[in-house]
């Protein structure tokens, strides 16, 4: 079995994560998020995107996030955009890749965007142009690529057309999407070796969303394919428009884990990656939907307590991963809560959690 | 690629799983959840465990349900037995498997049962003589196969040590358990290369917890090796004591689902195995921990919806599988709610249920 020895994670959860989260966020939660994933390392980041805020309001403050985020040198920032207004508003925030979509089934291109898949192709053509002229990126998105709602299985050489349209647009990359998360690892073969007759292998990305568990089975099916671009969302934010309570695109986390495991570089630091997304879950509100960050954000601060009970001296807070436990009270100096209450924190009720908060140091 | 054509579940969820469950369960539970594994078809169920109710009080009541539930022509009901006692349990309750466990971790072993793998091995030999001579099936786990919690990796020839010492007590069946849920793809294959040395393939198992949510996974590259017999627990059920809130065995819904997809069969109803996910999950309180089942679940609600609109007669309620929704209500004639309170239920809070739960008829 050869691997690759090092993979590129495309981090969707600000954009692709958050659209599909139910409650709005702030514009100033966004800027923190992308900052810090940058920070841990992420050197692409797919930030926002250009549509009608009357789609998706959820995204209507794309130029206010790119504004505010600190550019960090050797960083891609892209953003989705569905047509030349998009196209423009994204070159005005300063994107650095715009990313344009087609879908590999006839019947989701018309129940999404209504036109075929040859029209929706030729809609994005100026928009492509216009890309290229910029100076801009271009990366081009299968989506509904192993699977459609309303069609169920999709053929290869669907793929590979919508693959051959987009190579046309003049896309840098292209995104094979299992955008329902409905494949299992014997599709994505197929699938590859379809997009591979149109498009160079090592500009080809997987991704792949969790609904039915099956993500991480058929990244290791794609690493053995060669991919070597991966998508993925931190604390596995998003859900699926067509399942309510499903989970969306694989964590990042569980992508890390593994590919951690296999022996795969990737430039990201793990430990920073699963601080960010227990942050960003906790201020949503809810628990991270990542198996391996919260697994490994509950040891770090087991971890974190034996070195305290071991030292007496200050260590680092697996709260957040900037503060310090005061070796006197045993306390997180941010939040004041102690190593238990942060490491069991993802798991208690919000009266558990309010009965915590009450007994904390003002 | 060749992948066997079929495999065998055994359905661990009664015993793994609520063994790890914080709150009691009632024995009646726990009778009503097994018959209702037989009946979708698990011929392998984990039912007990005969331990000192000191130590694990969720199975204290094994002896009661054994007697509770419908025998099933064709099914092995198995379950833990620790000692010559638990085995004297075990038999006058009519148990079909018993299942003795050796660490391939010295430490593991220490800190779990006091005393080496060598000391553990001999103090089951007579357990398993007794469990033969009984002419009971005997099955033995090698826990910590793929990682422990206090030394980290384990050599594959631990595992291959232990394999054979399970084969010297008599074992019909081993199972290569990654108890923690640490492992990655690329060290199923060394563990299970090391075991085959000393026991025959076909009477491996695997049995994988998705701590880390690699479990899919790494039931992917075993089924590679060629393994045909893996464990996975209903909804998910159970958790892990070395990481709080994190999950548990893998869960049989993804399981059977990854299976489907390959073409392998099983014998089991996956759509009644979900059923009886959601359930179970709802006795609990707790929504599944299963991604392929909390999104079959809600695909069958919405399923139940359309053909309830098309046709204007009574259709299958998703909600346990054994009602119907009534036509002219539009409502379940068992528990009451409409097909998008049950598609919804699972991402309810507790106030939004007794919302729903206040306005149906009583």
């Amino acid at each position: 079995m050869t691997l690759p020895k090092h993979v590129r994670i495309v981090e969707v959860g600000p954009r692709d994560g958050l659209q599909n989260e139910s409650e709005p966020v702030s514009t100033a939660i966004k800027i923190e998020l992308i900052d810090r994933l940058a920070a841990a390392g992420f050197a692409e980041i797919e930030a926002a995107s250009f549509v009608s805020p009357r789609w998706v309001p959820q995204m209507a403050d794309g130029s206010a996030v790119m504004a505010g985020i600190r550019r960090r040198p050797g960083v891609r920032y892209s953003a989705l955009v569905p047509n030349l207004r998009g196209l423009e508003g994204a070159i005005a925030a300063g994107v650095d890749e715009v990313v344009v979509f087609g879908a590999a089934s006839e019947s989701f291109s018309q129940r999404n965007i209504n036109c075929s898949i040859a029209e929706s192709m030729e809609r994005f053509r100026p928009v492509a142009a216009a890309a290229k002229q910029a100076g801009l990126s271009l990366r081009g998105s299968v989506s509904c690529a192993l699977g459609c709602p309303f069609e169920g299985s999709v053929a290869p050489s669907a793929v590979a057309d919508v693959v051959a349209r987009l190579a046309d647009l003049g896309c840098d990359y292209i995104d094979i999407a299992d955008t329902i998360g409905v494949a299992t690892p014997n599709q994505v073969f197929p699938a590859f070796e379809a997009a591979t007759r149109q498009f160079p292998l090592e500009r080809l990305s997987a991704h792949f969303h969790d609904t039915h568990g099956q993500a991480i089975a058929n990244v290791m099916a794609a690493l053995q394919c060669g991919v070597t671009i991966f998508h993925s969302s931190i604390a596995g934010l998003g859900g699926c428009p067509y399942a309510p309570g499903a989970t969306g695109n694989v964590a990042t986390e569980d992508l890390l884990y593994l590919l951690q495991g296999l022996g795969i570089s990737t430039g990201v630091d793990l430990e920073a990656t699963v601080a960010i997304g227990q942050w960003i879950s906790e201020r949503l509100g809810r628990r991270a939907t990542t198996r391996a960050g919260n697994a490994l954000a509950s040891r770090q601060a087991r971890l974190a307590a034996s070195r305290l009970a071991a030292t007496q001296t200050a260590v680092p807070s697996p709260c957040t991963s900037v503060c310090t436990i005061d070796p006197k009270t045993g306390r997180c100096a941010g939040c004041g809560r102690t190593l238990d209450q942060i490491a069991n924190w993802s798991v208690m009720s919000n009266d558990e959690k309010l009965a915590v908060l009450a007994t904390l140091p003002s």
